[in-house]
């Protein structure tokens, strides 16, 4: 089974990542972008065939390793 | 309008944040991962109102700066 977890900077938090593209946009000419915010995609191939109990471990995963729950929230879609 | 932006390794090209990750999973215990691809996210948000246009101009975006299209490939959702 497959798992996309999407890892975004939680709403409020600069994200000094996102505002260098939109400066660099803008830079190359693209002007009608007001904001960019940038975060991370992680593919799992996982092992589990399970949906409930595939989605309560990479929810346990994102907790302990993949975000910083501080200032990330995550989502976890199974494909 | 918002648009996001994903970007992914090609399949075929090694990913080594990827197999990091799967490494840091299995040394805390969660052994049932087969294989972990590390991409972007990048949501934008865009002043255009077409729908059409505003993905044309995120795909020149994406081929000018925001993926190496040697190596990555990238996917646009307006939403």
């Amino acid at each position: 089974m497959k798992a996309r977890v999407t890892i975004m900077p939680k709403t409020g938090v600069l994200d000094p990542q996102g505002e260098a593209i939109r400066h660099a946009l803008t830079g190359l000419g693209f002007s009608g972008v007001a904001e960019v915010r940038q975060g991370k995609v992680i593919d799992l191939e996982l092992e589990a065939t399970d949906e409930e109990a595939a989605r309560a471990e990479v929810g346990r995963m994102c907790e302990k390793l993949l975000a910083n729950t501080v200032i990330e929230s995550w989502r976890v879609e199974l494909v």
